[in-house]
């Protein structure tokens, strides 16, 4: 595996925000991702990791710069890295035509149509070459690893932990798209990636997997606005997977937040508790 | 004069990040501000008032995402209002050519030469029409307002306050341009505004303006990264500045922050220090 190419680095709250670019295998592009090392970590002390998943339209930098993250987990003593949401520049006709589908909107699955198939992997890159990329190139304790993510990322938060029992110690999100199979977002981009049988659909929908999830305990915390325009529009749907987690008894608490909207502004509010809930099972 | 209108409006820690924009007649343009509301403003409490000034290239939208002060402000109780950093869209030739002079690029100076001075004037903007602006429109203590900045902005918070003594209960910078008589930013903006004179560029430097201040007591903090490029660049002249305080009795700490360099995750690590230094004076 080749070293990621440093981008960027700067310091913040004692630590460094670093942009790293690396040869993705997995989705055949050069891959751009952020990792914040607190200053312990860049001492050399192995700390726990947390994975940030972003949402449509988002690259690497959204979350840096406008998530105030760093600050707690200097504080909590975490690593928070985050990948890009697609593979980028690959000329597949189509790909930069919406803002959600194709570049931007990778919706952490992998693609089974044949336009798609070959790079459209962001559920494998992540689940195994990006992980493998963090734990061989940073100070990571390789077991204790949380994820979350906001609104597609948090959908692929809790797919990736729905799917890999005991992969992760803890996973949250904020306004995720909670069953993609029955929202416009998600129909769109499942169709094009993994054609025309719902049935594959289901693989990547939180709600249909949490129904039938067997794993360790798994602690879910989420995040919602009241105000959220999505929220209203049908694409987020959290009271689908608060259902199916009640029917399989999967603790899940989902806090609807009065007033807060989409935006970095809601994640900002509340970075600290879900930081806090990641820190509560990674530093047991 | 005219009501402001809103143009954005997000829920944040409890309190609303709202954008308006207005019909300056001192600029004579449509001018964007932001205006942080913690939850006692929005229930109609009034709250002392810190005036953030921006750096060169910034709108009002930089400092509203990237900052992290919304967070503290909400704790502390104040109000943090921004205005943008010179007129906009007024078809002046030349005003768009480079990132250091013209759109944001104001440099808080009335200009003087025919080509500026009817539009550039981002001194008398801040000092008069946009503190009226805000003390007509929200929920403030009039009497209790403190001025910060970054860069450009930094230089901007320091002029208002020697200028205008009693004007601010307190200043604080981030790697302020705190000679700009003897730097290259400095140089090529008052030469612009104010003409081959160099004697009237004096009144809008801070190290010359501190060198006669004799006005309350006006307590200043600087922080200055020390891997700031403008600062190797001789552009920030922090220096000088401290030089100037000593000689006429001015209290100014300046803090080297060792490893930090001139972005906004330097002035997020240090957001909370500077609200806390203005809220000692604010809440007095």
């Amino acid at each position: 595996m080749s070293k990621p190419s440093l981008v960027s680095s700067n310091k913040i709250f004692g630590g460094e925000q670093r942009v790293y670019s690396h040869e993705s295998s997995e989705v055949g592009c050069t891959m751009k991702f952020g990792v914040f090392l607190p200053a312990e970590a860049l001492a050399g002390t192995k700390l726990p990791v947390v994975i940030w998943l972003s949402g449509l339209t988002c690259t690497e930098q959204n979350f840096i710069t406008k998530a105030g993250a760093q600050r707690v987990a200097a504080d909590l003593k975490l690593i928070i890295v985050n990948p890009d949401t697609s593979p980028r520049g690959l000329n597949i006709e189509g790909e930069d035509d919406s803002y959600d589908f194709g570049s931007g909107a990778g919706f952490y699955v992998d693609a089974t149509t044949d336009k798609w198939k070959k790079n459209y992997r962001m559920y494998s890159y992540v689940t195994k070459e990006f992980i493998n990329l963090i734990n061989d190139n940073f100070p990571t304790i390789p077991n204790k690893k949380s994820i979350f993510g906001h609104s597609m990322g948090g959908h692929g938060a809790l797919i990736l932990a729905l799917k890999n029992p005991g992969m992760f110690c803890s996973v949250s999100a904020f306004a995720p798209i909670s069953n993609p199979i029955q929202c416009p977002w998600g129909k769109k981009c499942f169709g094009g990636y993994l054609g025309e049988d719902q049935g594959a659909w289901k693989a990547y929908d939180a709600t249909e997997l949490v129904k039938s999830y067997d794993g360790p305990p798994l602690d879910i915390l989420v995040d919602q606005g009241t105000a959220d325009n999505f929220l209203s529009e049908k694409q987020l749907l959290p009271e689908h997977l608060i259902e199916a987690c009640k029917s399989n008894n999967v603790p899940c608490v989902l806090r609807m937040q009065e007033g807060y909207d989409h935006s970095y502004y809601f994640m900002a509010s509340f970075m600290e508790d879900h930081l806090k809930h990641h820190a509560k099972h990674l530093h047991q």
